[in-house]
């Protein structure tokens, strides 16, 4: 944390560490001020004070949960060469995700967009440019692995983007909901098979 | 409807098919009692009087939810001959599952399965009970094209079912999120050519 900031904002971004599992958890409808005050030790005039209502809190709890998922995995992948290894990475990470502490209530694009979609326009655009990030990382990849022939020139981008996102997504609500990792094992690694197969 | 269904047991009914679309749309933390009795145009007394609380409103409407979708893919499966044809059944519903009116709140699996995952016992089970019902026919429906000499017997029964789930699960949250089908559209078709890859 910078020196330089004020208390206000040291303020606002204990409250938004200390809520962000809970709405990762909960959910936006589900988490309460009762949840936010006993999650912060703060009164409701602190936590007003600082946001100006709880749509600011969630979005702001998004925008943290999601950067640390991303940081977490970008940290592996910069430490991949090959753009086979680096694709490698989500099977990887997320095979063991229930044992990741902070991934453990899931991943926050997953269940914002789920409860968001129908409901909170501002979590909704929140969760959309989240997952056409993940997806223009990943075309990025498979294109530098075609750059560099080590991913094969015939490969689509886009394809590859989706199958990756769709397979963690789906497999990670399987996991979540009957809390065994049978169909996330399987899930990942089929999805090994597919990376391994655009491979030079 | 039976003709021997009393008045009771008619109304309950008559509040879940009205609440049923409320609750996969809005979620169970979501849902209102305001929300029931605007849908039902029935009293909170009403309500309260045909089921104990909420949670048993939620659980009927995630049971007829479930129902829905299940015996609109069913009728499909059964007029389709061929295990191929009936495994394609999947991703060609849900290329489309947008345009079908009462699925566009989402797979009532997933949208259960994310919120209950953390908080909803009992709503959790039910959204349990459902992947793992579905599985079972997807790795049946493999079998059989094994012994049909229609699927190569080398195929993972399991494998095939995980791959159809996740992958539905997983591009119908992108879909949702996003309003758009592009990635749904890429991932069927990519599900199509799993599909056409296991038949002999």
């Amino acid at each position: 944390m910078k020196e330089s900031y004020t208390k206000s904002e040291r303020t606002k971004q204990y409250i938004i560490e200390k809520t962000a599992p809970i709405f990762n958890t909960k959910g936006y409808a589900g988490t309460f001020l009762s949840d936010m005050t006993e999650a912060t030790g703060l009164t409701k005039g602190s936590i007003y004070g600082n946001f100006a209502n709880k749509d600011e809190v969630a979005v702001a709890a998004f925008d943290y949960n999601f950067a640390r998922v991303n940081a977490y995995v970008k940290a592996k992948i910069l430490v991949a060469d090959s753009s086979i290894d680096r694709l490698m990475v989500y099977p990887q990470v997320y095979r063991d995700f229930l044992k990741i502490p902070f991934l453990q209530p899931g991943c926050p694009i997953l269940n914002t967009a789920i409860e968001a979609d129908d409901t909170h326009p501002q979590l909704r655009e929140r969760a959309t440019n989240a997952l056409v990030f993940w997806k223009k990382s990943i075309e990025n990849q498979v294109m530098r692995g075609i750059d560099r022939d080590e991913i094969k020139e015939t490969t689509d981008p886009t394809e590859v983007a989706v199958v990756i996102i769709s397979m963690i997504e789906g497999a990670i609500m399987q996991a979540k909901v009957t809390g065994k990792s049978t169909e996330l094992r399987v899930a990942m690694k089929f999805l090994e098979k597919i990376i391994n197969g655009i491979s030079v």
